[in-house]
C-alpha cells in the first residue's frame, strides 16, 4: 500500500449533500458530535478510506476483533426531503504532514462527485483552562457564510486565533477556497485536557440550526454528566491541572 | 536502492504453509519465539528482504563481520506430512510510517505466492508491572477464529486494548483482513521492561496447539532463569523500576 | 496536493527585477523588512505558492475568513524608470527537510522566468542577548558581492558562522551559486527572543542603499517604540532571561 | 531539486583507487583522517554531490562567501605507482533515513564507475568516558579482510558492539557486501563527547599500514596537544563530564 486506497461499500445517490467532518482532535469535540450524528440519523457507511499515512496500528474490538484505522464516510438520506448528509469520521488524522494535504484532495475529490456544496468541519478550542463555557467559535472560507455562523450563535471573528487552525478541519476550509466551495470550522471552546461532551453539545446544537436538524442530545449529556463526576473527583483529589500563567512569550509572540 | 529489495535465497516448495511474523517488539517476545521456532525445527533461509525505511545500519557479529539489517522469511517443510512453516523474522521493524505499509504489502505478496491461509503474528503486551503472568492475549481479523484461540489457552475480548496494536504485528491483521486472509496476533503478557524468555514460553506453547507442533522448551527455560536472577539482583540493589501510579489521564483517556 | 502548486494571479512585466526573500525566520527580521516595502512600495501580488511540504494549517483572519498557509510574490514596477522588485513573503517556511529544496528550485524557476539576476535573502542573526545592536552581518554567493555589502554597511568576513545559514535564506544562496545568480543574505544582529523591528530597520537602511530605493522607517520605528516598552515592562518584572553562560560545548566544537 | 545531484568537476583516470570515506560522525575522527589525508596527498577534487537529504544549509567561508552543504570526492593519483585514493568527505551525512540509502548507492556507483575493489569507512566509537585509548575498533564485510585489518593493530571481533555500526560508514559496507565489494570500517576509539584528533591519528597510523602510505602526524598531533589543553582546562574548573554509571537497561539490553 503505497497510495491512498478508497473503498466503496455501498452506492447512493444523494440530494444536494452537505459534508460534516469530525476527526480526532481537541477534546475529541469534532468526533463525538459526528459519530453522534451518525448513530441519532441511522446514517449508512459508504466509503472507507486507508492510508500510508495514517500510523501502522489496527484498533481492537471488544470482541476481539481488530479493524485497520481508516477514515470512513457516512451517508444520510432523508426520507422527507429534508438535508441529505455525507459525515466524515475515522480513528486518526494523518500521521505525516504530506499526508494532510493528500487526505484532504481525496475528500474534496468525494465532495465533487457527490456535488457538495458545502462542508461543515467540527473540533475543539483549546483554551487550557477548566471551563464550562458553551462557546462557539468559528471560522470560514467565503465571507459570505459569516453572518449565517453568527445567526446560530457562533463567534466569527471575535477573538484572534493565533496558532490558526492546524489539521484537517482547517486545511479542508483552505482548499476548499481554492476551488469556490464553501466550507466554515466550527469550534467548540474546551479545555484541551479532556474528552468534552459538554463542548460537543454546543457545536451539534449550532450545527443543527445551520443544517436544519435538530438533534437530541440526550447521549452527551449523559456523557457530559459522567465526565463532570470524573472531574468532581480528580479535583478533590487534587489532580486536575491548574490553568498557566500567561508566560512573557504571549506578550512578545511573533507577528503572523 | 529506493525501493524494498527481495533477494531470494532458495527456491523451495510447500504445502499450504502458515506464517509466523516475529519481528523486534515488546519484550522482544515475538522474536523470541520466532528464533526458537527456526533453531528447533531447523528451518531454512529462503528469503532476505532489504529496505531503506530500516535504520541505516549494520549489525556487526562476534568475528568482525557484518550485517546489513534486514528481515528475513525462513522455511520450514515437515517431513512427516506435518504443518509446513514460513517464518519472519528480522532485526528491525520499518523506521518510518509508510515504511511498514510497504513491507506488510510485500509480506503479504509473499504470502498470497505460497498460497498462504493463515498467519500468527506474535508480539508483547506491556503491563508496566514486573509479574510473571503467563497470559496471552489475542486478537483475530476474523471472528471465526475466536474459539480457535481461546481453546489454546489465549484470551480473546477480555481485555480493552485502548492503544490498538501499533507496528506489522497489528497492521498485518488490519491489511490481510482487506484481502480476506486469516491472521491472529498472540500478545505475551509481558512488563515491557525488559526481553522477556517466559512471556515466550507461554506465546511458544500456545502456538504450538494451533500449529498442531510441540516444541522443547529448553532453551528459553534457561533463558528465562539467567533472566529471573538478573532482575533478583537488581532489586535487590534497588534498581528495578516500580509500576507507576495511574495518573488521571487514564481515566479521562479519549474514547477511540 | 501532492506537489508544489503555482498560481498566477497577475501577469506583468519587469525591467530586470531583482528578487528579496523576507520568509519568516530568527526576530521575524526579514519578514517585517519585505512585508514593509511590500506596503509602502503598493507592489502588487502576482503570485501564490502552495505545497504539501507547508504545515497542514490556515490563517485566520480578524474577520473570521481563512487563508491557506502559502508563500506568495510580490512584483513592484517602479514608474521612474527605477529599480523593479519581486518580493518573496510567506507565512511559513517548508515543514520538511527536501521541501525546502523543492521550494527554492520554484523560486529559482520564477527568477529565471523573469531574467532576475541578482536576489537578497533578508534574515536575523540571534546571539542569544539582549541588546540595541544596529549591526548587519553578510553572505554572498559570488565574492564580487563583498565590496559592495560592505559599502552598504554590512559586515561581510568579519564574524565566525558556525552554524552557517539555514532555511531558505542560506540554500537560495547555494542553490543560486551553482547556477551563478549572484545572491547575497543580510542578517540583522538580533537577540532570537522576540520580534525585533529594530534590527529589521537596519536591515532595510542597508538594503535600500544596494537597490537604491530611500524608504520611510516610521512603522517599523513605531513597532520598535511599542516592542521596548513591553521589553521595559517586563525587565522590570524580572521576565526577561538573561543571556546563558558559553557552555564548554562551545569551546570544544566541532570543526565545521 | 528533488533528487541527488553529482556534478564532475575534473574528469581523471585512476589505478585500482581504493575509497576512503570519512564524513562527520562520532568525534569527528573520521573526517579530521579524512581530509589530512587530501591536504597532504594534495588529493584534488572531481567530484560534488549535493542531494535534498542534505540539511537546507549553506557554510558560511571565512570571507563571507558560502557553500551549498554537499558531499565531495577528492582523487589522489599516485606518480611513483603507489595506490591511488578517493575520498569521500563532506559537510553532512543524510537528515532522513532514505537518504543514507540513496548516498551510498550513489558512492557505489562511483566506485564502480571507477573500478574501485576495496573500501575503508572510518569513524568513532563512542565510550562514553574521557580517556586517551589508542585503540581502532574494526568491522568487515568478508571475513577474509579479518587477518589484514589484525595486522595494522586494528581489534577485530575482540568487543560486542551491540548498536551495530550507523549511518554511512556502517551502511556502505552493508550495501557494498550484497555486491560483493571488500569493505572494512574503521573505528576509533573515543570519548564521543568532542573532536578527537588523537583518536584520529591512531586511525591515520592503521590506514597508512593498510593501503601502504606512510603519513605525516604532524598537524594532527598539533591539534591533539591544543584539545587536552582545553580539556585540562575544563577539567580544573570542573566543567567535564564524568563518564555516568552503567544503568541496569544495559544489563538486560535486549537480545539482537
Amino acid at each position: 500500500m503505497k497510495a491512498i486506497e478508497i473503498k466503496r461499500i455501498k452506492d447512493i445517490k444523494l440530494n444536494n449533500p452537505i459534508i460534516i467532518e469530525g476527526l480526532p482532535g481537541v477534546g475529541h469535540v469534532g468526533k463525538l458530535v459526528a459519530e453522534h450524528i451518525i448513530k441519532q440519523l441511522g446514517a449508512e457507511k459508504i466509503i472507507e478510506i486507508y492510508s500510508p499515512h495514517f500510523p501502522p496500528q489496527v484498533i481492537v474490538n471488544s470482541n476481539g476483533t481488530i479493524k485497520l484505522v481508516n477514515n470512513e464516510i457516512y451517508a444520510y438520506k432523508a426520507d422527507d426531503g429534508g438535508q441529505d448528509l455525507l459525515i466524515i469520521v475515522g480513528d486518526h488524522q494523518s500521521a505525516t504532514n504530506e499526508g494532510h494535504y493528500e487526505l484532504c484532495s481525496t475528500y474534496i475529490s468525494i465532495a465533487k462527485e457527490f456535488g457538495v456544496k458545502r462542508i461543515y468541519t467540527l473540533g475543539g478550542y483549546g483554551t487550557g483552562e477548566l471551563s464550562e463555557s458553551t462557546d462557539i467559535i468559528g471560522a470560514v472560507n467565503n465571507i459570505e457564510l459569516v453572518e449565517q455562523l453568527k445567526s446560530a450563535g457562533v463567534a466569527v471573528g471575535e477573538q484572534e486565533l493565533n496558532a490558526g487552525i492546524i489539521g484537517v478541519s482547517g486545511l479542508l476550509l483552505g482548499m476548499c477556497m481554492q476551488i469556490e466551495l464553501d466550507a466554515a470550522c466550527l469550534m467548540g471552546v474546551t479545555s484541551g485536557y479532556m474528552v468534552d461532551p459538554k463542548s460537543a453539545q454546543s457545536v451539534l446544537r449550532a450545527l443543527g440550526k445551520l443544517i436544519g436538524i435538530e438533534f437530541d442530545m440526550h447521549d452527551l449529556e449523559e456523557r457530559a454528566v459522567d465526565m463532570m463526576k470524573i472531574v468532581e473527583k480528580l479535583q478533590n483529589a487534587g489532580q486536575v491541572p491548574q490553568p498557566e500563567l500567561q508566560s512573557y512569550n504571549e506578550d512578545l509572540r511573533y507577528i503572523g
